[in-house]
This record gives C-alpha cells, sequence and structure tokens, in this order.
C-alpha cells in the first residue's frame, strides 16, 4: 500500500481512472485551504508517492504539500510535470526520493509561448495595438516570420518542439547544444564551443531555452546583447540566471536586441519595484509558458503511465539520474 | 514607347532593374508631394503601362495616381498588387485597362497576420499584458493551437497559405470553397451549399477570406455568431461587407465568438465614432494584413517579369478575364 500525495483538483480530475490501484494506494490530497485529505481513508503503512504539477505550484497549496512530502518517512517515487531540475526545491525532492521523474510534454506548450511572441515582435503587435487605441487608421507595417533567421540556445525537447513549428512556417533555424547532433528541427546545429558573435549578429530571434549551469550562468550579458541584430528579439524561456538583467536593460536602451520577452526572472516571482515590470521594450510573462490544460492533461497521462509501471516494478519513464541533479548541461 | 506610371519610391527602389528597358519605357513617378516626375524624359507618343502597389495606396499620392491613370488615353496594362477585385477604384482600373493583372503574394503577409491573430487569442496575449501592467505574478493560462479547429471560409491562395500553416502546427483545418477540390492545406474541405451551423459550433476559430460577392454579403450575420463555440475566434481579412457589424457587436456581448480579429471593416478608413474601435473584445487593423516589405519585393518582382512578358507581346500572369470583375465567387 502506498499513500499517492495529489493536489485535490488533480486527485478529482483522475479519481476514475485511479479507481483500478485501490488496492494499493492510499490517496492523500492537498486543497488550496490547506486541508490535507484523505478520501479513499488511511493508511499506517508503506512509503509516499506523489506526482506534483502547476495545480500544486501555482497555488497557496504549494507549502503544505511540500511540507507533507518532506514528513514522509520514505518517497518512493516523485513525478515531476517539469522538464528543470536545477530549481532547489526540486533538489530538494530529488535528494529524498528514491525514483523521480521528470517531464517533457511542457515543451509543446513553451513552443507555442515563444512563437506568440515571435509573431506579436514581428507581427508588429505594439503598433497594431497603439494605432487601434489612438482610433488611427494609419499604415502599420510588420514583418514575416518566414522571412526570419532564429538562434535557439539549447536544442532539447524545447528547442526541438520550437524548431520545428518555425522551419513549418519557412524561418531559418539554427540550434545550439552540447552533444552537436544533427536534428531535423534545425537547419544548423552548433557546438557551444563554436559559438560566437557572428552567430548573434545574424539572427532576427534569439531564445534561451537551456538548463542553468555554472557554464550558462549569465550567458546573454553585455557582450552577448552588443552582439546581436538591430531590430532583433530576445527570449528566455529556460531560467533567469542565463541573463544579466542589468545587461539586459542597458541593452534594450541601445535597441540591441530591440526587444525582450521572458518567461523567467532571476528573482521569482518578480519583487514589485523591479524594474522589467514596466519596461517599454520588454514583455514578461510569470513563468507560465507550459500553463495549458493541454500539458496538463498530457502530464496526467504520463503520471498515469507510470503508475502503472511503478506498481509493476518496472523501468520508469523519464528517470532522473541522481548525477543529473548535479550536472546538468545544454 | 510606353509610359509608365509608379509611385516615386517604387521606382527609385526598381531602377536599375528597369534600365535594361529604356527603349521602350518612359517612366511618370507620382510621390507623396503630389509632384509628378519624367525621371527618364516625356514622350509624348504610346500607351500607359502602370504598376499600383502599397507604395500608392497607403499614401497621399493615391488620388494623383488615379487621375494620371485615368487621364491616359490607352491603359494597355495594369499590375495589381492585391488579389481583391471589387473595390470600385480597382473596378475602374479593370475597365479602362486593355490587362489587369492581379497579384496573390500577399497572401503569405497575410497568413502571418493570421497566425498573429491566432497565437495572441489562443496564447492569451491580452491576459499577459493586463498582468504585467499590473505587475502581478499570477498564473496565466492560454490554450495551444495544436489543440484547436479552424474553419476557413474561402480556400483559395489566401486560405490556403493560412491552412498550409496551421496544419504544420498540428491544428485542425476545415475549409469551405465552390470548387469543392480537397487541398493538402486542408483536413476537409465543404462545398458552401453543404456548410452548415455544426461546422461553426465544432470551430475554435473562423476565418473568413472570401471575395465579396453578392452570395457573401452580410454572410456573417447574427445567425452566424450564434453558431459559434463558446471561447472562440472570429477574424475577417477578406472585405468588411462579408460581416453585418451590428450583428457582431451584440454577437461579443454574448460572447460568442468570445472575440474578433478583423482587419476589413465595412467602412474603410473606419470612421472615428465606430464602436469597432473600443470594444474591449475587438482587435483591429487598418487594412494592413499584407503589409510586409517581404510583400512587397515579392510585388516587385512578380511586376518585372509581367513586364518582359508584356513587352515581348507573351501572355500575363495572373490576367484577369473582363468577366471576373463582375461576377467573383468563393
Amino acid at each position: 500500500m502506498y499513500e499517492c500525495l495529489l493536489h485535490e483538483t488533480t486527485f478529482t480530475r483522475l479519481e476514475e481512472r485511479l479507481k483500478p490501484f485501490s488496492e494499493q494506494l492510499a490517496p492523500v490530497t492537498v486543497n488550496d485551504d490547506l486541508e490535507i485529505g484523505h478520501p479513499w481513508g488511511e493508511t499506517k503503512d508503506g512509503a509516499l508517492i506523489s506526482y506534483g504539477n502547476t495545480d500544486v505550484w501555482f497555488s497557496p497549496a504549494a507549502k503544505a504539500f511540500a511540507k507533507y512530502l518532506h514528513s514522509a518517512g520514505r518517497l518512493a517515487w516523485f513525478q515531476s510535470s517539469a522538464a528543470g531540475l536545477e530549481n532547489p526545491f526540486l533538489q530538494k525532492i530529488g535528494d529524498k526520493a528514491e525514483a523521480y521523474t521528470s517531464s517533457h510534454v511542457q515543451s509543446e506548450a513553451i513552443a507555442e509561448w515563444v512563437l506568440w511572441a515571435g509573431f506579436d515582435w514581428f507581427g508588429n503587435g505594439a503598433g497594431r495595438r497603439a494605432a487601434q487605441a489612438e482610433k488611427d487608421w494609419r499604415s502599420v507595417s510588420f514583418r514575416e516570420i518566414q522571412a526570419t533567421r532564429w538562434l535557439i540556445y539549447g536544442f532539447g525537447h524545447i528547442g526541438e518542439a520550437v524548431g520545428r513549428r518555425l522551419r513549418g512556417l519557412g524561418a531559418h533555424v539554427t540550434g545550439v547544444r552540447r552533444s552537436g547532433h544533427v536534428s531535423p528541427f534545425a537547419d544548423r546545429i552548433i557546438h557551444p564551443q563554436n559559438f560566437e558573435p557572428d552567430n548573434l549578429g545574424q539572427s532576427d530571434a534569439v531564445l534561451l531555452c537551456c538548463p542553468h549551469t555554472p557554464e550558462t550562468e549569465n550567458l546573454a550579458d553585455a557582450d552577448f546583447f552588443t552582439a546581436m541584430k538591430e531590430d532583433s528579439l530576445f527570449m528566455n524561456v529556460g531560467r533567469g540566471a542565463l541573463v544579466d538583467e542589468t545587461a539586459l536593460i542597458a541593452a534594450l536602451e541601445a535597441r540591441r536586441p530591440a526587444h525582450a520577452t521572458l518567461d523567467v526572472t532571476r528573482e521569482e516571482p518578480l519583487p514589485e519595484d523591479s524594474p522589467l515590470w514596466r519596461h517599454p521594450h520588454l514583455t514578461l510573462t510569470p513563468h507560465t509558458s507550459a500553463m495549458t490544460e493541454d500539458a496538463l492533461k498530457r502530464n496526467d497521462e504520463l503520471f498515469l503511465e507510470n503508475l502503472v509501471l511503478f506498481l509493476n516494478g518496472e523501468p520508469l519513464r523519464n528517470l532522473v539520474e541522481d548525477s543529473a541533479f548535479a550536472a546538468q548541461s545544454v
């Protein structure tokens, strides 16, 4: 018998599909009023398993959920809805969990966020909205994505999901990744060691979607921005620590890049007094580039699939090696 | 010898490429100060040919350009940068011109406009901008285009350019067209006669990109909108007369569709007192969905290609039959 910790919203959504396992599972729920529930009764023996997703992390329940997790005698398996591992909170879960599985299903949602950011910049969304607000039937020109060149730094699941869409739209895609392996979703792959300012200078859009490691800390610094092209767009869906935010603000004043669209910041939630909130050349979303119902559902499917494997003692999908928490790379 | 009427901006851009034809052409330019120029000298004999593009139509020169066009003894050939024919202004040129050629190269730009509109609605751009304006690090969810179903009414050049992109992004595409011919860019094609409310009720996004004809006048009326799905997006890049704007405003109040994004309106420029300008559920662009540098360049290429054909007495590309001005269809 395993206790299975879930957000109450997740449990309600999955209850019917969990019933076949009622002999092996005792669900434990946390809701936004911080109430702990035992919808199928309590169990005293057995280890804990848990599925942590956006129902939890973007709710008041997050702390109570974590507290329950860490008070358990044994955490036999934790299914994360995220790909990233370097968050201290997830690191701590990773330390405790006997098995930790990650998820890459958010890549598709994140790729859609990137296209939204790209179309709004190249499509001159801001100019269009300004003309409408001024009731001005003026000519508002824009650029076609199909004529743009993109540099995607970090060409894993997210990078490939973005590259696949962009190439379908006719854009030119250069991916940077350590494996150096070619990809059907990039016109060109560069190894980080061969990455040079010219690669930035030729790109209309630059996207960071690599993990945060000692090598990628402050990857986008003053020199990086200086090497960028005029009228270019900078985007970050990786981690805030990839960007020197002071350098970014100076760079935006110089309009290289001309605009930045960020889903992550160095400090999250972003403090109210941060100049990033209201910078005229910066669009900001609160680490929600993966926040779709569709991603939530795909994660549910992954959890259920891994649940069957776990209960049968079979190898889990997306099992994260202990070492991966320590050493991460592009 | 032909006089060749162009906007001065167009002439400057193309001068080098026109030089090989200097024995046969006497360019006549109009600029935004309404000055008529004869950069290579005047000619007294010969008919007029002309290339009318967005350099002209979105500038103060439009009227002077048209006046010159209509005062010519013979208008031997007119190259339009647009696909549409029902504009009274173009109709009048069509009546006068011995040969009239249209252009479909704007389809690509218009398709990019449609994706911008789609990503901004499904990506919850308005919600994201509001959260940023309020400095609120709140969860802003959105929908993935790849999980949406689109209905494209009018599946010609523009419809196909949109459908191709959407299918590449994983969306489901239904096209409505009179030919009924299947298309690699649609999952399904419907003949207008078989079009029914259910087709609207199943669509997350509905795009009008058919011509304005007696059959399509007020195509999108109260019944049309009532049949639409909750949370759906309505778009029009065809002509304003396709839409009953009073019915649209009532429909937006009822949130069916939940949002409309229009590039065309019944009266253009839209009068300042129109309620469309400031409706909270409506995004409006001033008939500029084709306004890209790339489309301008593609039109230049088409003009130059047709110029060679014209001077050699060969059949022109995109020649419009006289009858097409009168009878148009989806």
